[in-house]
């Protein structure tokens, strides 16, 4: 807003930071949205995990400050405006994730004023820590969501992918971690998925869409 | 998740909602999201305001719980998914849309067991009422972002929907009960847009879309 004449300086770096987030809105996903025949945006996805932290915190794994939780999931995955989406079955892009998004990190949150600058890097940085029971249970429902989604769109995203069942299996066993009861849940929709033959690349004939 | 046997019931029902709630990816509102060329959907906008109200709750008019307007806006558009988005300058459409709202609120949250029903019931009713201070200043950042955005894409919006001025000077006075600061670098704004020509219609060939 450096075309505002006299906008306070704490404020133009607030709404400087408020308008750097809208491009979270065009960081695709390989995730499909259930029913829409697109994609999913880290923005939507972010919504859609601090809902689930407020319906599903009972059943974490132990106690979690819920709003906690919600505050993590929010902010997760902003760096992916600066690193992009690295998607969970790419080993490739997954060797340098760490160091494009610890740089993404440091200008987006540094657009801020120091402050908040501070308190939202110690949000990225506790979510990717996963050591304190709330970002496990953040990490174990941006987990969970991408298995619901695959399910109920038939595996699209895995037949896409060219995604094995065990490959699933592993991406979600940190669910345990943050909800043993969302990881029965999650074991038993992944068990019906294989039974059901969603991971058949004779089905993918139906879903000719790559990712773009 | 009918299809899982043995789920307990009370997580069928908390998971039966957080499928629901994929709906709103797919409920367009009329605000462009700024550099993407489409327009935004409910989902994405909510996340947005949930890291506004982090960033900026220090401008609201009273002492907020920041917390709490999260919350607000997070569940501020559920209904939407029954009702739709009504457009902020459709008279039409406004003239049903408490009766629309409240019978999607009834059906939505009530997918929920009956004790995270009314919870989620209780914070979009208190949204909805604006009465406290943390809902004045969620219906603030509500009222702020879509000024951002118009701002931010020359005014396409304005001109699609033949917006004048005046109707946005309407749409933005809330903002005052909210955060008087806020609604300083609105009238700021819009001040700035009415003077670049943002409002002309002789500028809406280079947007010949239509909100589809």
């Amino acid at each position: 807003m450096q075309d505002l004449k006299g906008i306070d300086q704490r404020l133009a770096r607030q709404i400087a930071f408020v308008l750097e987030l809208e491009k979270l809105k065009t960081v695709w996903r390989r995730s499909f949205v259930i029913g829409a025949g697109r994609v999913e945006n880290s923005a939507e996805h972010s919504w859609h995990l601090a809902l689930m932290a407020l319906v599903l915190a009972e059943h974490a794994a132990e106690p979690v400050d819920v709003t906690q939780v919600m505050k993590l999931v929010l902010v997760h995955d902003i760096v992916e405006i600066d690193a992009g989406d690295t998607y969970a079955y790419d080993a490739a892009g997954k060797s340098d994730q760490a160091e494009r998004e610890q740089a993404a990190a440091d200008r987006l949150f540094g657009l801020l004023p120091q402050d908040q600058a501070r308190e939202l890097r110690a949000l990225w940085d506790e979510f990717e820590a996963r050591v304190t029971p709330e970002a496990r249970f953040a990490h174990a429902l941006d987990r969970l969501m991408p298995l619901l989604q695959a399910y109920k769109t038939q595996g699209r995203s895995w037949q896409i992918g060219g995604i094995r069942p065990e490959q699933v299996a592993e991406r979600i066993a940190p669910i345990a971690d943050g909800s043993p009861t969302l990881f029965d849940l999650a074991q038993s929709i992944l068990n019906v998925a294989a039974e059901q033959g969603f991971f058949e690349k004779s089905r993918s004939g139906k879903h000719p869409e790559t990712f773009s």
